[in-house]
């Protein structure tokens, strides 16, 4: 199957449009921070939440709007997770009827988040101000999805959006999404915020099961920093106008829609780790030689998250015993004396750790290879053939300077 | 049962003696990189170890020499954990003979252990070289002790050593323990390397059920950075000078040694808690008001190990909302709604939440009170009456810095 990924976002899908302004939730006036996204007609719609005992208020909300399967809008600041506050339910509750009024429809049809600072009462005035304003500007061109993705952004510094075209039943279908890192981000069976579109004809129950298989091998395999946030939410919206022969999860295009969606997350994984908080480079683990997959999954997501590690990394330091040191730790039953290390970027890569031990290595090599912005970290563990992808990023100065005084 | 706390280490007790030399395996001739603790009379001896799959090959040595619950001396290097190494259990072997061959006692009696950079050749030559320098500088005075754990030092930038003193059975007894941290600890089990000496009589059993004991509320409870050491390892030896009666498991005198034992204890962990890699404050959490003790230590646990709340502690930065966040994700069973949190110094207290909300606060004041360099953050649970006190540090620049570049 063909997946071509074309230069868009959540508008690259037919009947979806978007828009992004700025409220005034945040004091900066160059900084969007309320976003729509708007489906002509009715959508399937599946979700994801966060794991995290204490939740934001709009995903209690949402999971309400979202059990008859059915979505046609999502409405989503920044500046303000509404989460930890005695009327965040009334809030997220009339940041719905807002938007549902404004778009004329019901406001169980709508999706609403939020992300931001935790425990802060979040004022509705500003986007009730703002709503007419935001849904006069839906547009379904490229600029309009740039708008909603920046709207998202906390302290991401790159916006994250990603589009793809592929063929179902003979129709051409479009899948696009966009994602807010970028710091309290390990996800655990659900995830960051990431606004899915797409034109595939699927029913409720398929699109729900698709994402929840998905997620299992991307955002659950990603790790800024280890915590795990309260607002993370993942939502797929699907409205058919692609008119292909609808998708059930015993179809035979069932496969083919589950590649364009891995292809769709694993992007936005990417660019979300690429941009940590603090970033200079992304951390790619890749782990094969398992016996079973949870065994490479546990090793690559351990490896990811050890703070020690991330910082040599920001010191392109080929320090492979704290690779070993976190798989050592992971709680994965493994043979130390069978495992191998090599680091790689578009440098090359280079041997550092056999049957449990260093080899000799060019420091100069590896000091080459790890000065790139993008490294690979593969790890052999000699005894199957599973492997499993896990995706973070360094630990720097900006990251402790970012998150020193994020809140004031 | 009074403890009195006095200015020593680990010659406080009678009939220990200690000394720390520069052999050369650290190139800075002003560090002093391999220590000595000896007993005059054989000693009851008690470990834990790392829990990590990789484990350092001196803990397999002295695991082996430990199996008859005695020991006489300890040998331990700084600057090379002698792990991931092919020849690191030959080497830690040597380590020990050379030692044993020095003072004229058999090797099985030896503790050995090793700290520092993992996965490069630990070279025996300066430690051969040395080891009768070593030996001969050893006494029973304090500077002996601090020599000693200068020696065990790698980023730690503290000296840690405590000693105290107590009765038992009508006997004046000491206590006393060197300690060195700094990173790559988060110890699960066992934990980092911790000599602790006494002159109590104790059989091999009741000290062994002590320290298992004890460090399920001390080291167990104490992080700076998740990760779990190769080669960490508490050891206590307990040579009977003082006369007491024996202590078994059984007699009335245990809990009076636990009380001994745990005032050490904590006094290392705060220590090494205060001087984690890069840290400018001590963090201390304390849960009340949980259903259950394993409850109330999740939660602790989880809260100091936050990235985000150690980088907001950093910026003194009243961040509750991350507190919140890493209880939700402890995977305790808590009711979120009850939740209240407290930050507290030198400087006063400050309630910032309470059933699980905001409160309004003074932010100058919360700032006045994070500024300190010792900080408690007090959480009641609102569900029962127990309770779990944890350990850590602040996310700093320097951690970063320490980390970054600290093999080559």
């Amino acid at each position: 199957m063909e997946i071509k990924e074309i230069n868009s976002g959540v508008c690259a899908a037919k009947g979806f449009k978007a828009n992004g302004v700025h409220c005034g939730i945040r004091k900066n006036r160059d900084k969007r921070d309320l976003a729509v996204i708007y489906s002509e007609c009715e959508a399937t719609a599946a979700a994801v939440y966060t794991t995290n005992l204490v939740k934001g208020a709009p995903l209690t909300v949402t999971k309400r709007h979202l059990a008859n399967g059915k979505a046609r809008a999502v409405i989503c600041n920044s500046g303000n997770a509404n989460t930890c506050n005695a009327n965040g339910i009334t809030i997220a509750e009339q940041m719905s009827d807002l938007l549902a009024n404004e778009l004329n429809i019901s406001a169980d049809d709508v999706v609403v988040a939020s992300t931001g600072v935790i425990g802060q009462p979040l004022d509705i005035e500003p986007i009730k101000n703002s709503v007419k304003e935001l849904c006069d500007g839906l547009s379904d061109n490229d600029t309009a999805s740039e708008f909603a993705a920046q709207a998202i952004m906390t302290t991401d510094t790159k916006l994250k959006e990603v589009a793809v075209e592929f063929e179902i039943g003979g129709k051409i279908c479009r899948m696009g999404g966009i994602a807010k890192g970028s710091g309290m981000i390990h996800p655990n069976m659900a995830t960051m915020l990431v606004f899915i579109t797409t034109d595939v004809a699927i029913d409720a129950d398929a699109l729900q099961k698709a994402l929840s298989d998905d997620i299992q091998k991307t955002f659950n395999m990603l790790s800024i920093d280890g915590d795990t946030s309260t607002n993370d939410m993942v939502t797929v919206l699907a409205n058919g106008m692609a008119e292909n022969p609808i998708i059930t999860a015993n179809s035979e295009d069932f496969a083919k829609f589950m590649t364009a969606l891995n292809a769709v997350t694993v992007k936005l994984c990417r660019m979300i780790a690429g941009d940590g908080e603090g970033a200079t480079k992304l951390l790619e683990c890749y782990v094969s030689g398992a016996d079973d997959e949870q065994t490479a999954k546990t090793v690559a997501k351990s490896v990811i998250c050890s703070s020690l590690l991330k910082a040599a990394m920001f010191g392109s330091d080929a320090n492979w015993g704290r690779v070993l040191c976190a798989i050592g730790y992971s709680g994965a039953d493994v043979d130390i004396s069978k495992i191998g290390v090599k680091f790689k970027s578009q440098k090359g890569e280079i041997l550092v750790c056999e049957n449990g031990a260093g080899v000799e290595f060019s420091e100069e090599k590896a000091k080459e290879i790890l000065l790139e912005n993008e490294i690979e970290i593969l790890i052999t563990l000699g005894n199957g053939d599973k492997s499993a992808n896990a995706w973070g990023c360094d630990l720097t100065y900006d990251y402790v300077k970012i998150n020193g005084d994020y809140r004031t």
